[in-house]
């Protein structure tokens, strides 16, 4: 992976074009050799400004918040120091990791948007400034970024990367993710962040996969069209077994919780700074969610945690049998324009179920922006998820390097 | 309620012998009459010391934290000041909330721990220096000092209030409640921190209660056995059906997967701490936990987790038509020295589960010691259980006032 002090020296030269960095050093603090042990030893890494990194600020993406370095590394840091990486900066976030965009830009085409709110993680990666770099998710913010700069992007089960030293959003949402060039990098995280008690050997036969269009919640242009199909018929052509199941109901009531859920708690969460002197440095934007969010009662709130655990039941019973779930990751290339992160329609769903999910790039259009797919599988099943990806990835993968 | 004021000046004349709290200002910042409106109108506030309110600093128990004072309010302080109530200062807390205990000394006999790890709030609580008080519980932090205090303290519904300020230990278990004299004040911060959608009328009838011994997994001493037994009675008397389910395996399974989840996730959120140059400072109760949370695979504990839910699920059906479970807050009393805070054995599965729970002191020993009983309810049915509490206080309640 790449060398941290690469990292640092490409990201210092590259940056003023991409702007994916809220944070970088004047020099790079590199250990000694004795400290770089492990699956990631010496890789630069990529840290979203919503994650404490000792001895750098972190600020959310908001001029309200302080500027003093943090005292501690966030728990997911020190497990991926211990592993052997080296954090090199923090990467620009939208506001509170909401909606807000920061100054990035995608590497793909500098005029259009990166996705958020995991923009310049996302963009680092896909820039070739690191090779992984960590995100979060409470919406859409891992896969949206992954498919819009055409990397992967991997958001694991929720609950699972513990959150001690982040920032938090929506308490029940945010979930700590990474974005790699390749899949196989994607894993090594994962073998640091998720350890496996044992190894699980590869299933020897082809996946049992589900496809979800999700035409009904959010149409899709013909570029991701078409990258969800050739997707598909990869997979039969190698033997999968596809299923179609339609679930327009679900899938409509999941968005609706999610949409719910996320203002309730976002809006308890930045309730102090919202009442505080400082309230005039949130954007328009944040302040309407939170205003949307303090009116939904209490009582709602409960009635749609049930509404979302009997789903959460049934889909889980639902998708027993299967691997992964092959379904778009977003509704098209990156939009043009940088006033706004895009629509993150094709991951609420995932993240109000708490599954993990992955970003795989599939392809480029003629503009040269990424598409791609988005697979799913059942909670805890992430290693598994990877492995699939792992499997399939040498016939599919597209990531550019710049 | 107890004003503020007078609240700050009782806690400054009695705190060398009770050593409640962590930090208390020299002077109170009493604010306008204009920003005193709300429920809890001018109320003083007792804040756990892993809970930020702005301009005090958060020390969690621990020389290793910063002494900087928060930049915000926690997003719990922000609705309980913006319904009147004013924070007086920070109350003392086990190191990280975990075990290992602060100097507070218990109000009702100064030779005996107070409990913890919410120690400083209960015994602020318990000496009259505050009406209400924050904690937090992730095994037993709350109910047990309640019970060893003999103050009423709810636990509730976890995920319903919000974390945002709040020091993690447990990502999965934290939940933030409150201590106070009654019921009715319980009540009046539930209304703040649980808004209800819309009143719910007390169902005119006697509850269906559930009866939880838990004798397999910890011993009750006569008192506490006698205040078990007196509860009962009462509520039969008062048309009550009791029902008394045997669930000896499920209830040592829930235990195990409570041990398993805080230990495997304290040390995931520690880590930082341990592997820094401060890890001195830690004690040796806390690094053992950390090594021994170290040690669980991640694989184990995704499974601990699936079983979890089954048996979360399982009860949730088994207590579907029990208002209210009525099972013991402790083993017993306060027991002398202050060196430990006591079993949290009766209070963990409840934790696990994410249950509100409610300590409702009864009696005194000949010694002076409160003893009491805890009330549980199923998830969201926090407002039922204080109101069933409520109606049930008035011939129940045993609340000194010192």
């Amino acid at each position: 992976m790449l060398d941290a002090r690469e990292a640092w020296a490409r990201s210092k030269a590259r940056d003023a074009d991409i702007k994916a960095w809220a944070w970088l050093p004047e020099e790079l603090a590199y250990p000694p050799a004795s400290d770089l042990q492990g699956p990631l030893a010496g890789a630069g890494l990529g840290v979203k400004d919503v994650i404490d990194v000792a001895g750098m600020p972190t600020r959310s993406g908001s001029p309200a918040t302080s500027a003093e370095p943090a005292r501690w590394d966030a728990a997911c840091v020190t497990q991926l120091r211990a592993a052997g990486a080296v954090p090199i900066g923090k990467t620009v976030t939208a506001e509170f990791a909401y909606a807000s965009p920061g100054p990035t830009r995608n590497p793909r085409l500098a005029t259009h948007t990166p996705g958020g709110s995991s923009s310049g993680s996302a963009a680092a990666v896909a820039a070739g400034m690191v090779d992984i770099a960590l995100g979060t998710q409470t919406g859409g913010s891992m896969i949206r970024p992954a498919a819009f700069c055409g990397v992967v992007g991997f958001k694991p089960t929720f609950g699972r990367v513990h959150r001690q030293g982040m920032s938090v959003l929506c308490d029940s949402l945010d979930t700590i993710g990474w974005f790699s060039r390749t899949v196989s990098q994607s894993q090594a995280v994962a073998s640091v962040l998720l350890p496996r008690g044992e190894p699980q050997p590869e299933p020897a036969r082809a996946p049992r996969v589900a496809l979800l269009g999700c035409e009904t919640i959010g149409q899709l242009d013909a570029a991701s069209r078409q990258a969800l199909d050739d997707c598909v018929a990869r997979l039969q052509e190698q033997g999968a077994t596809v299923a179609a199941p339609v679930l327009d109901a679900d899938l409509q009531s999941l968005l609706h919780i999610h949409t719910q859920t996320m203002l309730a708690e976002l809006a308890r969460g930045l309730q102090p700074l919202a009442r505080s002197a400082q309230a005039g440095l949130m954007s328009p934007v944040l302040r309407e969610a939170v205003k949307r969010g303090l009116d939904i009662p209490h009582a709602d709130y409960a009635r749609l945690q049930r509404a979302r655990e009997r789903l959460s039941r049934e889909w889980r019973l639902r998708f027993g049998e299967v691997d992964f779930i092959v379904t778009p990751s977003a509704p098209g290339p990156a939009p043009a324009g940088l006033q706004s992160t895009g629509s993150s329609v094709f991951n609420r769903v995932w993240s109000l179920l708490g599954w993990p999910a992955l970003h795989l790039p599939t392809a480029v259009t003629d503009m040269g922006l990424p598409v791609g797919v988005q697979w799913v599988a059942l909670p805890d099943q992430d290693h598994s998820l990877l492995g699939w990806a792992a499997r399939n990835a040498g016939q599919s993968m597209h990531t550019g390097t710049n």
